[in-house]
Parts: C-alpha cells; structure tokens; sequence
C-alpha cells in the first residue's frame, strides 16, 4: 500500500501549482473584464483575449492535454491516478481547465475521438480539440424525459443510404455557446428493436450542419457560466455522412460507458479542488473576522464546522483516488460500484463543505465578493450531470445485495 | 388548545388565494417582460406598470397593509397569528408581498415608524409607505465587521446642534435599488461610552441627501431580485435634522429588537410558503416523469424525501405559529427562544425541501424554468440575515443551558 | 388558534409533578431492590411491593387510569390532547406509567375492551385492569415474517363450533413476563380469502388457556424491562369459547386500527418526556463538568447540540400535540397522515437528543450510573414497534402524493 | 500510489479468515454456554476452557501477537498497513481479538512494555502477556472529572524514596474483571508544577497489591463484556517499587501519546469489521424479508440506506489505512490531524451502519438473536474511549486553522 502520487504526478503538480499562481490567479480579473457579460444573450458571447494567451503559454510550458492517457496523440502518460491530482488544483480555479485544455466536456469528447475515432475522423475533430483550436458538445440529455433513464432517449439517428438523419431536442450541452464551438457529438436512437444497450448511435455533427437550431442557453442558478453556456439545441432532419458515425450504428451506449469512468473522476476531482478552496477561505474568515470579541473560529460550533469539512474532504479524496487507481488496473467496468459511489459522495461533499464556507462569509459568501456562490452552483448542478445521485446510489446499493444472491439471480 | 385559525383568518386566507390566482399568478409573465432585466446596472430598473396595477386592485380588495397590527393608520386589525397564514401564502408568490404592500423591509420600517414615530415623521414617511407611493430601506449591516454582533457597529450618527450627522458604509439594504425608494432608515453609533444597547440611534435619511452613494446592487447566486435589490451604500458626512432622529439617541437597539419579532414571523412564513410550493412542484415531477419504467415517486428513496419534506414543514410551521401566538400573547420579549428558534429552523427547513425539490428535477431544476433556484437562492440569504443560524442557535443554548443555572448566575 | 393547554390539563399537570416528585422519584431506589433482578429467567420475577403501594396511593389521588377519555368506565372524562402532557410527564419516569394505570399496553387493551368489548367481557377482563389488579399483553407481531406488513401474519384463530382455536407464534408481546399478567389480546388470521382488512380476529386468551406456551422474554440491548419483559410466546391449538371473540370474526384490523391513534400520541409524548429528561442531565452536566479550563457548555458545538435538541423537541411536541388535537377532533381515520409523521419524527428525535446527551456524559453516559442508556434503548425501540419508521414514512409519502393525483387515481 | 495491501498481509488475512472460519465461529455457541453470564457480579466470571484451546490453536498457526511491529519480542514484522486489515477482519467477531492475542488494551500494554519496559519488566510482565498467560489493564479514567482533559487528572504517584505511592480512582479500566488479570498500567501525577505534558507517570501495578480495591464492574448499555468487563478501582496509598516506574517520572503523556497512534488504528479498523458484518446482516434481512409483497430491499428507501452504508465504509476504510500508513511513514507524531479524524469518523459511521442494520431487521435487531445490538453497544462505546469525538474533531480543526495563521501564532 502506498498513498503517495507518484514521483511524475508529483513533479507535474508544482509545476502546474506555480503556473497558476503565476499565470492565472493574476489574469482573472483581466478575463472576466473582458468577458462581453452578455448574459443570457449568447449570441454576443466572445473568447476573452487573454486566454487564448493563457492557452498558449501553457501549451508551451508542457501543461497541455494532462488528462490524455497514454502518449498517442500527444497524451501527456499519465494514469488516472497521476492525472488525478493536477484535476483537483485545476477545479481550485474557473480559467485553469480552459487554459489546460482539460475542461468538460473536450476532455470527454476528445477521448472517445482518440479510442474510438477513425484517422479521418481524427484528422478533422481531434487534432484541431488537441490544439485547442476549437470547442466541442456532447448533445444526450433531452428535456422532455427523465434522462437519468437512458432508454428513455427519444433522439433518433436513422441510417438513410450513406447518410445519416438526426433528430430530436436536447439540452444541457455544456459549451455550445462557445464562439469557438464547432463539434456536436450526437447520440439517437438507431434502432429501438435492439437490446437497450444496443440501441444508440453517437454521430459528428459539424454545429453548422443544416438543421441544428441552438435554442437557448440554460442559466444555472442564474448564470451562464459564459462564453461556455449550457445550451438546449434541436436537430430537425439532420444529415450528415454515415461516415460521421462513431464506431458503428447501435454502439453509442458501449462508447458512453468507456466515456465516463475517467469523465467521473475528473469531475470529482476538481470538485474536490473547488471545495478544497472553499474551506481554505472559510479558515482565513473564521480567522480574521471578530465577533462577541472572538475570531469566528472561537465561536460556537465553527471549529467543528472545518473539522467535519476536513474530514469529509480527506474520506471524498481517497476515494477518488482508489477509483482512479482501479481504473488503471482494471478498467472502467470492475469499478463501476466505486465509479459510483464517488458520482455520489463528492458532489454532496462539495456541496455541503461550500455551503459552510458560505455561512462563515455571511452575506459576502452569497455575492460575488467572493467565488463562494459561484462554486456552489457549479457543485450543486454535479449532483445532476452525468448521472443524478439517485441512480448512482441506487447502482452501488444493487451491486450491494448482489453480492448476497444466489449466482443466477446475480445479473 | 385549538389548533384551527381563526374565522378571521381563515376568510381572509380565502379571499388571498382567490386574488392571487385570478390577479397575480397570469400576470407573472407580463410583470417579468415589463421588467428591465438591467442585471446589475440599478440605475436602468424601472418599476413594471402591471405592479402597480395589482397593488391598486389588492388595496381596493382589502388585501393591503395586512401585517399591521392593530386599526391604527389603516391596520388590519389581524394578530400575528392571524397574519402568519396570510404571510405563508404570499411566501408562494415572488410578487405577493409587493402586491399586497406586505413586503420587507417596508413592512418593518412602516411598524417602526407606526411604533415609535412622531406625527411629523409619520405624515411624512409613513403614510406614503401605507399607501405604497414610496419604497424604504433600512441601513443596518456593514461589510467591513461581522455585523452579527452589533457592537461591531462602525457607521456613527453624532448630533450636531439641530443636526445629525452620519458615517459610515452600509451593504445588505434591500429595497435600495427600488425606482420608488426614498427613505433610508439608518442605524449608528452615537454615543460609544453607552452601555451597549444604548449607544446606537436610529436616524430618517431621505435617499438623495447630500452624502448618501449608492455603490452597488449586490448579487445572491448572480441574481439582483430586480427592482428592489440588495445595495451598498456609503454615508459621507450626511446632515440631516435631529428631528429625523427615531424615539431619541441611543434607542437604536431598542427599536431595532421590536422590529425584530414579527419580522421573523414574515420571514418565516413566507418561507415555509415557498418551500410547500417547491414540495408542490416535486410532488408532481414525481408523479409524472418517468424514469426505468416508473414515476419517479416509486423510485428509491424519493417517496421517503417527500414523506421527510412534509414532517419538517408541519414541525416548523407550528413552531413558527405557537411563536406568532406568544408574541400575541406575552410579546417579543418573552419569547426570545422561540423567535430565535424558528429563525434557525425555518430556512434550513425551507432550503432542504426546495433543494430536494431541485433534485427531483435535473438540470430543470437549477435553470429557470421552474421557479425552484430563485426560491432556493432566497431561502438560502434567509440563514444569513436577521443574524445567521449561528448566532440565534447559540442564542436558544444560552437560554436553555440558564434554566439549569443557579438564579443569581442567570443573566 | 391557542397553544395552551386547557385548565383541566394544567390543573393535573401540576398534581402529577407534585405526586411523582414526592411519592415516585424517592421510591426508585427502593423500587429497583425490590427487584428480584433475574435477568432473563423471568419466571423469578416478582412485582416489587412498593410498586402497588405507590398504585393505591396514585389511585387515591385520583391519578389514574387518565388515558381513558370519556367517562365511562371512570375514564378521566380528558381528551387526548388534554392527556398528552400528562403522558409526556409520566415518560421521565420508568415508573410512573404503571403507577398511574396509564402503560403500554394495557392501556390500548383497556381501550379496545371499553370500546368494543361485551357487558360480559368488561367485567371479566376491562374491571380488573382498570383496577390494576391484573395485567394483559398484545400478541401481534410475529418472528417468522415482516410484522410491518399486516397481511403476512401466519397466527390463524378459526371458528369450530361455539370454540375458536388459535394457532401460531408471537413474540415482543410486551408485559407478557409480568407477574400479574392474565389476559393475552391474540390477533389471528380467520378467513384468509376475505378482503385484507378484514381477515383477521381479535381474541381475549386467558393466559393459562391449554397450549399458550411462553418460551422466553426477549432482551432489548441486553435489558430485559423486568417484571414486564417482552416476551415470545406459542399458541398450539388453543381453544377459547367463541364468546372471547372481539366485535366478531374479522374485524381484527379495524379493532387495531382504532386503538393505535391515541397509543401512538401516548408513546410519542412518553418519548418526549424521557427526551426532556435526557436534555435536563446533558445541560446539568455541561455546566458541572469542566474540560480545558471551561464548563463543557462553552467548549466547541456544545450549546449547539443544547440548541438543536431544544428546537426538535418543541417541534417535535408540536406536532404531537396537533395530532391529539386532531385526533380529538375529526378522528383518527382523518388524522391518518399526522399520526404517522409523528411515528416517524418523534422516536427520532428522542433519540437523537439522548444520544447527544449520553454523549456529553462520556462513559457515565452508557453505564446505569445515569438512566441515559436505559432511555435510549426504550425510545430506540420505538422506531419499531407499531410500525417502523419506514413503514410510516412511505404512508405519509403516499398520502402526500395523493393531493396531487387525479381524482380516480387517488386512492 | 497503490491501494492493495502487501503480499504479506494478503497471504495473512486469507489464513486469518480460514482460521475463524473453521476454528473460531463454529465455537461461539459453546464459549457462551461456558461463560458462566454472572452478570455485574464479576467475581463469579470464569474463562471459559474454549477460548484458551482457541488460543493454542491460533499460537500454533501463527495468528498470534499479529499486532506487534517489528520482530523483537516475537513480533509479526506487519506494519501498521498490513495489520490493519487483520484488525478489520478481528473486528467482526467478538472472540477473535482475544484468540489471537490481539485484543485491547493488552496489545497498547505489550506494546508500551516492548517500547518503554525495562528488561526486568519486560521479563516479569511483557512475556507472559505476549504469551497469554495474563492480561492486563489500563487505568487513566477517573470518575469525578473529565477525562477527555488530561490535565483534570486527580490521581496521583508520589515518589517515596525508592517507592512510589499511587492514589486515585479509575474507572473504564477494560479487562479488569478478566480472571487472568495481574497487571495494572498506572497513570498519576507526580510532579503538579510540572509541564502540563510532564506532570504524570505510568506506573506498573501487580492487581493484588495491597490498597487497590475493585470496586464494581460497569455496563454499557446494560452488558457487562464479561469476563474481561470494564472496572471501576480505587487506589488506597499503594506502594510499589521505583523500579515499577515506566521510562521515568513524569513521562507518563509521552508513553499515552506512543500508545494510541496504532491503537487508534486497532479501534477503528475493528470498528470497521463490526460494521461491515452488520452491513452483510442487513442485507441478508432486506433479501430474504418480505412486506407487501416485495423482497424489503426494493421498498422504499432501503436500498439507499444500503448504498449509502458502503460508500460511508469505504471513505472511512481508506482515511484508516491511509493513516496507518503515515504512522508506518512519518510517525504518530506527524498524523496527529489523521489520527484524529479517523478517530472522529470510524466509529460514529460504524454507530449509523449498524443502527441501520438493527432496523431493518425490526424487533430481531434490538434482540440476542443477531448481534447487532451487542455491536451497536461496542461502537458506540467507541465515540467515547480514548477521547471523545468533541476533543478530537476540535483538535482536527485546529490544526486546520493552523494552517492558515501566520507562523508565530501557529502553535
């Protein structure tokens, strides 16, 4: 048993803490002055100058593509478990994944392009996400069904001749309002007859493809988290080449599984990081704020209040950690009951630790004097991404009681 | 004991619900196109019309100016506990109060000045409030100290001759932002040798004296609650008539804990509206979407989230009406534990039930599609204003543990 | 709307604090070394003399039998909320329940005999118990199957003539070890192809009947509640004369239905009391003992866990209250929902604040140098008995869920 | 980083869970029949003959002193991380700990002897400890102050020429009733001018030394744990040699400060096993029971409970090894923060496993015939040995504070 990151995770890590200190803290207030504040309006929404410069620099400094396993396509080698780490100081800050090219969903969308795209494919959408050249979408939740069931997915991707004819409305595609968005990664149903995990296909949608109707932009507690946005899209007689096809007809959920082990813990960790910085705040307040003739920290319950945080926080981490750890050895599907439980455990972590924070702030830790509201809304919308807590819990809780069946009941 | 409001009560609870759902509830829409939407930038918020055309109907309705006390200056002649289900009601309406002239901090200000002010100071600043022609804010809260505690208090109001003059940085004044408000009414040191609940005046300012700068609106969660807002203001040498002065110097604190009572009743209530309404909108969500083949109120744990919803609501309702009843009954004073109780109880209560609201509702239910973020961003501020949880909770152990104390330890 | 209890009420309060403080809470001592402390073999256990002294003197007071609303039978002529702070004064005594006439369950035996019994029956059986001369235990639940769910229920009692023969094995038939047990309320299953309400019977079994076998008393934590005990107990074709039958073959479930209401106000009021006890030992030792310099009071979230338990309890009594209220008013078929949402949050909170104040008393806190670790098994199993908490819970869910069905649906 | 256990420990536990499985479980049955159940009278407990031929069985296998680092004495040579899991797998009996030598407070003896003892005492009371010939106790808990503040100590060790008189009374010394018991490991003030930190001495105590009077054994919830039990001692002018003295006087805290890093390690992992027994229970009950028609795992919010259960354990398994790992890495002295929270969080999510546990299986698991209640009694215990859950999450969060004070106040 050995809890240290290893000596390449280590050494990647100071490097990027410094790059941040030096390079990003200080660029934040430039960025958001330069952020058009178009609210709702994403049609106005424009890449802050500075970090296209931001991106480039750390291009150059080596800190590129950390999340990429492997060394093919320019993966940085290392391991979930390496990886994990640098994800969590980059969830400390709103600009350092952007700036890394490791913010959802690129990261995602670059990894099935790199497992299971073409050359071809590659060429066209790969390269140019890798160079951080353009942005991307994952279109699969819908408004109109509970889409924590996938079988609910009434999107259709019908194969017509060597074309492929797209429908349906979804929402939640987070970075379709980018300027620089170009790739919509669709996923329908292809074939409703089929085994439900063999039913859907994901498919290339270039964003300008005749058909695709971006709606809106969804607020989350009010912001829109521009130039990025949350958006809701229609797909109206969609055609694109069947060579668009990842994979091949029916195979969208396989690729969706193998897209969410490492997508899990890297969500996780950065939540871990934006909670991490949270607490870090709410020590320094519970410190210089008086009150009753005490620092806040003297007060009450507080004390205890950063002493559950810390625990929480320590208990989340590991348990990203082993994940990470297990999907390096043994893949994704063996840890399907951890991938799961963190799904559950650390958006809540998270959520309760920046809530806390919050309190100890009083009414700065509700406005924008502080990133504390801004790291609560991010927090709270995990517990409903990719998964809503109730799934994953009801997931761990089945693989929980299988263990106490009978083998032929133990499907 | 009698559980049951009274005949009063319950007609006018009645009448309420016939107004609000024949005369608000279809004029929301309207209400929100009329309104500017200037984000942060105050200075452009304009008042929608459709309000105060609602308001002229509630006022001819007789659904106005309901939480006054008593007949006097067009009371309503209803008690607390009368006026706490009328409160719940309008909690369920982001327009309700205003509607009604039933909002805060208006409210408040109106029983301060109907309490405690001359005649002159009432023809001058309370009837116009009554008759809902002016807007008011109330300058307590400051961003540089821990205003939980109230000798932290910086801002001064020092007499000079016939005048007063003020100093001093106030944020928190909700109500500032309004296109009608003129009347601040601001709290500071004026004599700070005094024992410590004397120290503090109270002081009329109207809101364009020489010396009063609005900095800014504040955001909750990125949210301004346009056209009231949440504001910072600066008091620069402010110079009004000690006239403007409420009950005399030093009484401050005095007029600022009867203020505090029945607000917390408002507060409260309103509240718990807003959360039956978010238990409203998750109890139907789970009725209807459907997810693995069932409604989602058969899935897991969520029949239980709605049972624990419920139980919390009834337990802090009657919490908050038996503290309604005692203020009644023995006043304000002598019932300091409740009112302390229900302040930490209510809005966790209220936060709880909204976010599982939320949660039942995906990604819906952070965007704004359904009322349920705003009514958790405003739950949540509700756990810090009035004094945060912390501060009445230890507030209800002193007073517990004091019971035990020998007498001449009791203090 | 009136919070205060009825004069009647407060009148006999105030007698029975006076009597317990006088002639209860001195007698404990003597009491337990009357005890015959035979642990499990409960054949050895004998009613401790002081005891029935103190009966006969509770009974001259006219302090008993108060749980019996009405008249009739020399009922109290107290409604059940005019009961409920009585029974919440009897639960900070292990003893005072059974002083006063007033435990479980021989009052909801005493209940179902004066409601639905015979002139016949009520001599036999209702005279004595109401004289305390003999006690009598319910024999429900069942180890075999999921007693939660009344339709499992194997226990059968089928009509033979002019006899009725009892079959099947119960157990947690509370004061089924005590000395002066005599009659056993067996329900059993007579037409299994009828309607569920209305399979099954109530029976009256003397306890000497031929082939009722008591086969041990069962421990709860280790304790065994002597001389009253908690027992299991087989009936192997018993014969009793039809006559026994209560209210006729069949109407088993709408017997127990009736008499669980007011059972339920009286344990939840009980639990209450030995919770507000639990609260008084932890504030007392807050302050008395000293850690760091300080009373245990100041030191970290010690006055917020004071606070908190403060806050449930008078939730929790609240609701408790409403629910006699209730019950008093419209019945208990129309306060169905309350009483189970009093099931759920009142065993809970009970030992919630027990566990807190065992907590602050460190090792003192689970050895029987204080009552705390008695009182937390006896509100422990409170969570079980007349239902778990699960079982309630998903009934006021369901109930909650109701409101929002269409009409037909909702049922 | 590498979460899976050594080679060494792997092979380890695959012997250990054969050996209880074949040699310890199907035991159980007759160690109670031998247990002689004397209840409070401890006097009367006797060994049952089972455990010491379990015993020889273990020494022959060697499962033996499987605790003890290093491979003097006969050490294991496991370190913390590899024992952890055998503490783990322990846990879940309540007779494994004993068989094989691995029981508390024995093992925090031999090893304060191992580390501290003289060779003299190390002959006279270490070797037939590590044999198991005797057992031992430990007494630092006084009754009449908080113990959780070390300073509060009462009981004093005087020097006295070349004897050393003890005074005081102890209590929850655990193992005190065990009939093998001989030695008594002291703790007293010698020196009260002292450091706080080297006021007190350890001093070795044969229990038949003139002056030490066994006063009574204490319950936990009712349970005595016979034989070992949990003593209450008065020490009357008790007079041993110098030589008796542990490493000197006044170092008694540095001795309890090596002591309880790896034995907090102990408490927890077997906290540990008992939960995750109790978790198997549960989810046996929820499959095999039965209610309305459905497997009680799929009702309601069970299977949440379940999941929520592993993932709780999983957190609280890895924050354990990860702090046995520091202690192996950097010393006790440097995972104080660890050491604590592992200390705060194990045994309170043992406390909610099992609580769940006992309620899903109603009435049976408050009962003997699972021993989930007798677990629940072990762990709870467990919030309140060694020190509170209030000491040691204020210290967590002072050393979190710390973090964030500027380096001369960071003491």
């Amino acid at each position: 048993m050995d809890f240290s990151p290893s000596l390449a995770a280590r050494e990647k890590l100071e490097q990027l803490k410094a790059f941040l200190r030096e390079h990003v803290q200080p660029a934040e207030r430039v960025y958001h002055e330069q952020l058009s504040q178009g609210g709702g309006d994403w049609r106005r929404w424009r890449q802050p100058a500075i970090m296209e410069e931001m991106k480039a620099r750390a291009r150059a400094a080596g800190l590129w593509n950390l999340f990429l396993p492997g060394t093919a396509h320019g993966g940085s080698g290392l391991s979930n478990a390496d990886y994990a780490p640098l994800a969590e100081e980059m969830g400390r800050s709103f600009l350092a994944p952007e700036v890394c090219n490791c913010n959802a969903p690129d990261t995602g969308n670059m990894e099935v392009l790199a497992n299971y795209g073409t050359p071809a494919q590659q060429e066209e959408w790969l390269q140019p996400l890798l160079d951080g050249r353009i942005r991307s979408a994952f279109c699969m939740t819908e408004p109109e069904v509970a889409s924590s069931d996938a079988t609910n997915m009434r999107a259709t991707a019908v194969l017509d001749g060597d074309e492929i004819v797209l429908n349906g409305r979804k929402w939640w595609s987070t970075g379709l309002g980018h300027p620089h968005c170009r790739l919509l990664i669709f996923m329908g149903v292809t074939d409703p007859q089929a085994d439900k995990h063999q039913r859907h296909s994901m498919v290339l949608v270039p964003i300008d493809a005749p058909g695709v109707e971006i709606v809106r932009m969804l607020p989350v507690f009010g912001g829109f988290d521009e130039p990025s946005g949350h958006g809701e899209v229609v797909f109206r007689d969609v055609r694109v080449p069947a060579s668009n096809l990842l994979l091949g007809p029916g195979r969208g959920f396989e690729i969706a599984q193998g897209r969410l082990g490492p997508g899990r813990i890297h969500h996780c960790m950065r939540a871990l990081g934006a909670a991490e910085r949270a607490l870090e705040l709410m020590c320094q307040r519970s410190i210089r704020r008086v009150a009753f003739g005490q620092p806040l920290a003297r007060l009450g319950g507080n004390v205890d209040r950063i002493a559950n945080a810390r625990i929480a926080l320590e208990q989340a981490r590991l348990l990203t950690l082993k994940t990470a750890w297990l999907i390096d050895r043994v893949g994704a599907k063996h840890a399907m009951s951890e991938i799961s439980q963190i799904k559950v455990v650390v958006p809540q972590v998270a959520c309760d630790v920046i809530d806390e924070a919050i309190q100890m702030h009083g009414g700065a830790g509700v406005s924008d004097d502080f990133p504390l509201a801004a790291l609560y809304a991010y927090a709270r919308v995990l517990r409903i991404v990719d998964g809503p807590d109730a799934v994953h819990r009801a997931l761990v809780g089945k693989l929980e009681l299988r263990k106490h069946l009978p083998a032929p009941f133990a499907h």
